[in-house]
């Protein structure tokens, strides 16, 4: 094959890998595959494009006759579009403390949105109906931000999963509060995968109003969406997308890499071994005398306590971070291109740094 | 050459083509083969890697030493951080009635960025330090937002260009007040070829402290960036796209594409290419008798007067736009690959609409 | 009578008078009387007082058994208030380029509420359907910050008044757009008494909905009201009101204020008064050799246009702003404590450096 | 004494008194004598007059030779424009999570200011800088809302007290990683007074760098003013109060108030008498059998963990709130104008409630 002329050139080493982020992962072959089958003549700019209509059957296949997709950038604008969608200007969301709108989305969602985040502590980085009761109250006190959404993340930040009736608990519960419920499901495939589940089983079917649909994480190069599941929850999608700075203008380069995931398996694919080998991981881990693992392997993540020493040692061998500097806390996650050797290289690193540390 | 297979099917005629948008247009082949070159292996998310490292030394050598590139996904983000980045919470923009960020962004410079925009009418898009002076003033009087900076358009919303020497009265002007210059080059490489200048001749070197980079309708899938001219004029500016939500994760597949256009001259190529149709379906129009050519052709775009009677026609075989249809004035934008053969086949298809026409 | 006393002293010269605005005047005493009547022993705060629930009844007296008050502290604040009440996240607001909410409010629509000014030049500060046609369309195009309200303001920015059939005509030319109309009533008092009808004829009976109520021009300390006129046209003002900042603890110092001025005739006196005392005024100018009148003077304020030389002597006797220093404009406005000896003396002064004056 | 005519009428029993706020009271004598006697002639609006001028003067006697003062409408507003001042658009503010500007503002912070806030449970309602540490890192990355500030309240919204060290403790902690420190005076008065040390021992002397400066609850009718302490750390302080629609304009009448309460002593004396208001109370509580007090009385609150029943008879008497209804928890405060026989009479009352109840 006659790789056509670019002038750009490679500046990375392939094989330097590591399990620092599923977003170190490239996309997927086929992904690229989709982007060049669509890159041919032209197209309607701004969604106006056959790509991105298409997209919207898929989307029905999967979430049922009233989804209805829009492509945005990244998951912190899908998470900010979808929580001002479902909520007014006195809105006000509850999450929890360890969600990424409260954590790791550089304060977008109070910037950009004017959202107020009500958050409440967990164990495990999941909300209950009881722990949003902390929160939940005070609708008519207007000094109060008004709860009008409650946004889980499923798979969680913390690797772990809601099952579908535990969402069904939130969403009744939500609802019989005239709360809606939004699910940021930047790792949705790694959930739908582990759980042995259609993804519509834990949302629309339990009570979801609207979803952050990860595809990045899960092998496109860039791309979400937010899918609207609840018709009567938003208004105005379009307009709010817009000011939002999330409409792309070459749409159907976001939406094909969406249909390449999703029009059939590779999604599942994709997840499916990401959770394969963090299972391989943390059983690898479990083996290894000192180490402990966090909190249940559920999804693609694996949450463990090292010493320090060891952290620094092994993070000079393969790249990956703390999750909590001060505790010890540290996070590996599994990609879709994470292989079994990958895995194994990096259990024996663990094993030797641990039997040369000495506390 | 064996395709890799995927899941997603091409669901348009690459034969239908038309003059609506630059961005109609999909991505230069260049741009494509640069993805595939860094899709390997593993990279550091958010903008740590290589490629967006690299780019950094490619934008220098376009701007000077003290550049500093900050991709972003689109163009009304690169405009919003740009323009947050030179404003207090207190100011305000100046610019063109007709410029891109008044009507055309849906309303994100206030919504998102808190910013008034303080427009005043042109002729042609086209703003001078005595149409700068209509709303350049009043920088201690509270009851008005400050004005702090000053945004133009390179080439214009009309398909205008300024000269350097035009940019650099107006950045000599607002400087002497007090305010930045911002360039919003969307199309910035269409205005380096018809001025056949390097870009720095119309930006840092006459006084330009901050610039949208336009790579989608230059050729890319999706890519520009925020690229800092004046250091002095800026602070954190990765905490403002982030907070804007414009941090790409799998920041490598925005950064390779910029250098798939900005290494060398694909740039150029894509752009002188363009504005030449553009010339050329200019001449060809000028040939018609009846319709009239509205502003200079001086970039890729060429708009004209005609009757409703014919628009309606001609769009029924090409896609384009109306730019003001009460006026009955249309918009023809040339792209990268815009061909001699579309362009002749569209001055014929006018050319016959006129015919048939009796008024 | 003996006066309580006070560690506060007096620190300016009653004497010095001047037309500077009507907010250079005091308060009246009949709103001091009030003040100290509502100011013993303890009362609900955030607005559960009796003061502002006796305001509803007053309200409702003037605009209609759907009426509702929310005393507000300014006058930007009433505005913003209102127009974020009657536009979601994505809505924009029509209004004369001259409108306060364009030009004196320093950005706060944008910067607090979110909002995209859609601006239209006039010739006398009055919108018209046909000038809001400028601004009233696609809105259906994302790409445009959405048109849902039109902005008037009664009396204007420049003294001039809408007839109840202008109004009416705007009502329904922007209800039929699917828009609500807002009522800058900053000076509603002035218009009704030279209207010489009940505010109602120019408000709920033609078809606004919402009423910016103004207090401190026309004789409280300070206080205004947000008065919704259409209560389809909003929900949870409160909490609205609340999150602008704008919700006084001891609230019922506003309220009372308001029903001081509400409850009987007492806005329409000083309203009167003011008037009067701005047709005296321009009766006196008029007589004066080689000053130019620019408006019809229709409410309290008299615009003209001088030389800079009487400009700037006379502003050393009398305080007043230029309104447009470049074309020598000057604004006079005449409060409910303008006297008659307040404007002939002005006129005198006017016609002495007149004289002195030679071009 | 002839008190002058109004058309306002009295509405409530001056008889009915109660410990729901000190926001239930009036305002002092004094200060609507000051009101008079600035209630004469004209002033130049917008803060350009007399008495906004002479209040610098008493604010710098107060808190030194670059103290500022900005006089706002309320204590919500003086937060958040205070809070702006100090922050970039990409600033967070740490605050415990009892913070008024958490719990009661609306969410003015975060949709009027664009702020995130970093909170901290604290056991008291006070900060400490091993509190602060919990979220006083992370500046370099872009993913969390960069701790701009820290905002402590004295005397805290459980009525507890900072000694002058301990905020100096937090001062020096916050500067020497970057942060200033905002102080929410809403109380000020009152923690000055049971300090028994000037305000200034407090707040600029130990390196506090802005301040909310309450009036309202010290004896206004409404008024509150920003102290800027360290001009270092603000600019535009009169855009930005103008833009957060925070600017009066008749602003004699708020600075004349604050005159008369900080001109001399009568901010001391109201401070004085309401806390000794709340010491009466606290010991009469002592003496109640099963009333719980909850946190030490060291400012004008008192808060007490009582049976449901027994609130709820007991508010039935006198007006007061509960603060956390599901533990059983209330707050009583005293105000200026809390007399010895209100608390004698409430503390008799409280104790036949409890006499009557059975468990």
């Amino acid at each position: 094959m006659n790789r056509p002329r670019t002038d750009a050139r490679r500046h990375h080493d392939p094989q330097v890998r590591g399990f620092a982020s599923d977003n170190y992962a490239g996309a997927h072959p086929e992904v690229m595959a989709a982007l060049a089958l669509a890159n041919v003549g032209h197209q309607a700019a701004y969604g106006e494009d056959a790509y991105t209509e298409n997209l919207q059957a898929i989307i029905r296949g999967h979430f049922g006759a009233s989804a209805e997709a829009f492509p945005v950038f990244n998951g912190t604008a899908a998470n900010v579009v979808s929580l001002q969608a479902v909520t007014d200007r006195w809105g006000a969301v509850i999450c929890a403390e360890s969600a990424h709108i409260n954590v790791d989305e550089g304060g977008a969602p109070e910037r950009m949105g004017g959202l107020k985040l009500l958050t409440v502590p967990t164990p495990d980085g999941k909300l209950t109906p009881e722990l949003i009761d902390r929160q939940a109250w005070g609708w008519e006190d207007e000094h109060r931000a008004m709860p009008q959404v409650v946004s889980i993340t499923q798979s969680t930040e913390l690797g772990t999963l809601y099952t579908p009736d535990e969402i069904r608990a939130i969403c009744e519960h939500a609802h019989a509060r005239g709360m809606r419920v939004h699910l940021d499901g930047s790792r949705i495939s790694n959930a739908a995968a582990s759980l042995n589940v259609p993804m519509r089983m834990f949302t629309n079917a339990v009570g979801v109003d609207i979803l952050s649909l990860g595809g990045t994480k899960n092998g496109a190069l860039l791309g979400e969406a937010v899918v609207v599941l609840n018709q009567d929850a938003v208004r105005h999608m379009k307009h709010l997308r817009k000011l939002s700075m999330q409409l792309a203008s070459k749409m159907r380069f976001v939406s094909v890499q969406l249909e390449a995931l999703f029009a059939k398996d590779l999604w599942l694919r994709n997840a499916r071994h990401a959770n394969e080998m963090a299972q391989r991981l943390a059983e690898g881990v479990r083996a290894v005398h000192g180490v402990e693992i966090l909190y249940p392997v559920q999804a693609n993540a694996v949450f463990a306590r090292l010493p320090h020493e060891v952290t620094e040692r092994l993070q000079k061998r393969f790249r990956f971070y703390f999750w909590d500097e001060a505790a010890g806390d540290v996070r590996w996650v599994c990609a879709f291109d994470t292989t079994e050797d990958d895995v194994d290289r990096f259990v024996a690193a663990l094993k030797e740094e641990m039997a040369r540390y000495t506390p």
